[in-house]
């Protein structure tokens, strides 16, 4: 304000508000490929924005940073899988301890808070690091606008206003949706996709599951632990096809067997008949056409690319004939300057491999060598046991023409898991038959999910199964057991 | 038998008589570095025998393998931190994930028997590796008798007789036993070794320990745990001045502050009493003299290289100042092809060091080229939080004048461990400031001993630290820590 009453506004300010939309890197949508390639870019000295517009039912409404995984996915479901581990356990295993209790009982709304907890410590913790690493979150719906000269437009449409941003370079990161089946509504109340089977009220007396997936496993477990009799319908015929055959083997006869988990496998799914109280799934299998009676059923078949809305059509971004956005092996898509990484480009559709994706374009965007070997990505099933692979399976190896030698090493035999109380499973390596490089390894058992490490780390730095054989495992560790797959694929196993 | 009744031993038997007492390899002691020792020396086709006679309370009074670390150490400790951690979660973590229940009870019995049935479990196991091997078990107390030509005689004195062998080459793996105090008699029901303290009938309402080490801080936490007020005694002014110093000061506030350990630092022992009920022990610290006193007391205080009855007079073996063997760099001692390995020599007393010590041992015997990489043998410390390292700690690098970089994360930032509801200690790398060579992993945390195995890995490669930072890591698992680690280095993590 000048004496004369006029406002005068500095030229600084002038031009930061005409920067203020203007950013060198635009990320649509901030689960975990986006979040982390706005947080290394902003790290690389750009200036950065993330639109994000899911709040993921957020008792204030606010947007919430982190995407499926965190708030819907991954994390909220290892809550809810240690929690109801830990009551399996007080009800099976903790007798062979020596411990003694009675009337064990799950509160079912604490857990479930717990989990939220966790939820909201860790998007509020993104949103932190956003702060740290000056990223600016923009709240709202993500899309392409057009072009202004070397500019991208994008769209940002808010739940009030809708404003648009300009960016030299835009990264796609919208990530996937659950896919639904035709026909039959998800209300997340009834009939649930991830989101509503990560927060039952109770533990459904009788639940059904389609597709015995990762999620649908994961899920399927933990409503089993806690007391629900559970049927996993699957329309495929043969069980997690993607793992090794001895990994589903095994995972196949413990799930089934010991856990009581009841699968199907090759079913047709037809009508599905949602009541009052619970859900008719007809279905056929060998035996002919059968239905399953359940008070809830999840439906876990797979994930959709999230594209729609988000303006491909208006600057001809290419996707591919599954409708995920097509890119070359650096996530660059077919137009200039735009990258996509996570679940809406070809790959599995894993956070690491989101997130690993998103640093890598921040990095080339910079000028740096980025790069990701989709070789050594490690997948992780997080039932009990968990289930763990990286690299080629036996399967694989075999159609490849691969001569290979294989090692497997049940935990039976390690003094930790024996000390453990948890002996269930083994670990499989299988390396090069002329070179002896690790060419894959597969374990099936307690800790699964971080004995990969080691593994994934051998591999990248092109490791022979004599290097594992040859290096320090701690005693007693369940580590050794990858010692002894490694020797054992030489033949000279020393505990085995 | 010949048709006139005359017995006629065929030559080929004769000679198998008399070879039956010569072996190419004998090995002395059937702990890990010498059960291992001898089947990798079987392995690789020599006629092999190992010596043992320790029975350790077998109820046949049979001699049992696997040594100190498999019978009352390493794998009997585990079996009860395991269990007594169950019993502590029940009571304590149990309530956060709506778990309830009513008269949590511990049965040691239970427990205790628990163990002894792993430990069979596994002894028997080493008996079965031999057989299948075809490693002799000699069972009695091996010695040195003298030399016999180029074969070494060993003396093997069994319960009932005594028998001589032959070997071209002897591998002794002897091991050790706590060291007691002078005036503090051991008789293992009031005052305890590490063998009588896994081996309690009930929990002691006030449980003393001298020593601040490994063993007694297993030990104190597993009776601490199940309801002993614990209290021990260190000599030393530092609480576990091995440890890299963020993860002793960080162990020290949680044994002390959230899990009540009275560990008190500096005190120095005076008399010991040990009555019909309890015992007391006098100690002075800097506010003066103390009384201590207690139902139970374990002597947790190091431990002595067995080198005594082995007969070392007899041959000139050399030992060192501390009655170690003294070894080169691949385990020669200053006589002709006689070996040591284990807890005999110098060096950290650890199972795994012995095993790799005694399949160099081995392979070197068979021509081949072992080494150990001394550097690269991970420790691990089994309480709660567990502690792992390997490589060199931050005093060490700052003693050695090496400029270093560090990063330090914490398990709080982790979203796997948010979802065990178990966020303490962190993980610390060290590289080297010029070459970002990896030169230390220092890890406190739930699930520390198994999240070490990739440090060792990487840094057998010789890996920096930008390695494990490119190196992708499962989501979400405890491992993330180390990847952030890694990028904290560089200043760069992503998730802190």
């Amino acid at each position: 304000m000048t004496d004369s009453g006029v406002s005068i506004i500095p030229i600084s300010i002038f031009r930061e508000s005409i920067m203020s939309n203007q950013f060198d890197i635009v990320v649509i949508g901030a689960g975990p490929g986006g979040y982390v390639a706005a947080i290394r870019a902003a790290q690389l000295g750009f200036k950065v924005a993330c639109i994000e517009s899911e709040s993921y039912a957020d008792p204030k409404g606010e947007v919430r940073l982190g995407g499926t995984c965190l708030n819907v996915g991954c994390i909220p479901s290892k809550a809810l899988l240690q929690s109801s581990e830990l009551y399996d356990q007080a009800n099976h295993a903790f007798i062979m301890h020596g411990i003694g209790m009675e009337n064990v009982s799950m509160d079912v709304t604490t857990m479930v808070r717990r989990k939220e907890n966790i939820v909201t410590q860790l998007t509020s913790g993104i949103r932190g690091l956003f702060k740290k690493n000056k990223v600016t979150l923009l709240a709202g719906r993500g899309s392409f606008a057009g072009r202004e000269g070397d500019l991208w437009q994008i769209q940002v449409a808010g739940k009030e206003e809708t404003q648009t941003v300009l960016a030299t370079h835009v990264i796609v990161a919208t990530g996937s949706r659950p896919r639904h089946l035709e026909g039959i509504p998800v209300d997340n109340r009834l009939v649930c996709d991830n989101a509503g089977a990560l927060s039952f009220d109770a533990v459904p007396k009788r639940l059904g599951v389609i597709g015995a997936g990762v999620i649908g496993l994961e899920l399927g477990s933990v409503w089993k632990r806690l007391g629900a009799e559970v049927d996993i319908l699957e329309a495929m015929p043969d069980f997690l096809a993607a793992a090794d055959q001895a990994v589903s083997k095994e995972a196949w006869k413990v799930f089934t067997r010991k856990q009581g988990l009841n699968i199907h496998l090759g079913v047709k799914i037809g009508k599905v008949t949602a009541g009052e109280q619970g859900v008719a799934i007809e279905y056929e299998n060998d035996a002919g056409p059968q239905t399953l009676e359940c008070d809830r059923l999840i439906v876990s078949v797979g994930r959709v690319p999230n594209t729609d809305g988000l303006g491909c059509e208006h600057i001809g971004l290419e996707l591919d004939e599954r409708g995920r956005i097509k890119i070359d092996a650096h996530c660059r898509t077919n137009l200039e300057n735009v990258w996509a990484v996570g679940d809406v480009v070809p790959g599995p559709m894993l956070a690491h491999k989101g997130m690993d994706e998103g640093v890598m374009v921040a990095e080339l965007i910079a000028g740096q060598a980025g790069h990701i070997d989709y070789g050594t990505i490690p997948w992780v099933i997080y039932t009990h046991p968990e289930i763990a692979w990286v690299g080629k399976t036996e399967a694989q190896l075999q159609s490849e023409g691969i001569a290979y030698r294989a090692g497997q090493i049940p935990f039976a035999a390690n003094g930790r898991a024996l000390g453990q109380g948890d002996t269930t499973g083994f670990i499989k390596m299988l390396a090069d038959a002329r070179t002896d490089r690790i060419l894959g390894v597969h374990v099936i058992g307690n800790n699964a999910s971080e004995l990969i490490a080691e593994a994934v780390a051998a591999m990248e730095f092109g490791a022979s199964a004599e290097d594992i054989a040859r290096i320090c495992h701690a005693h007693p560790t369940l580590s050794e057991v990858m010692h002894e797959a490694a020797l054992a694929v030489d033949k000279r196993p020393l505990h085995f």
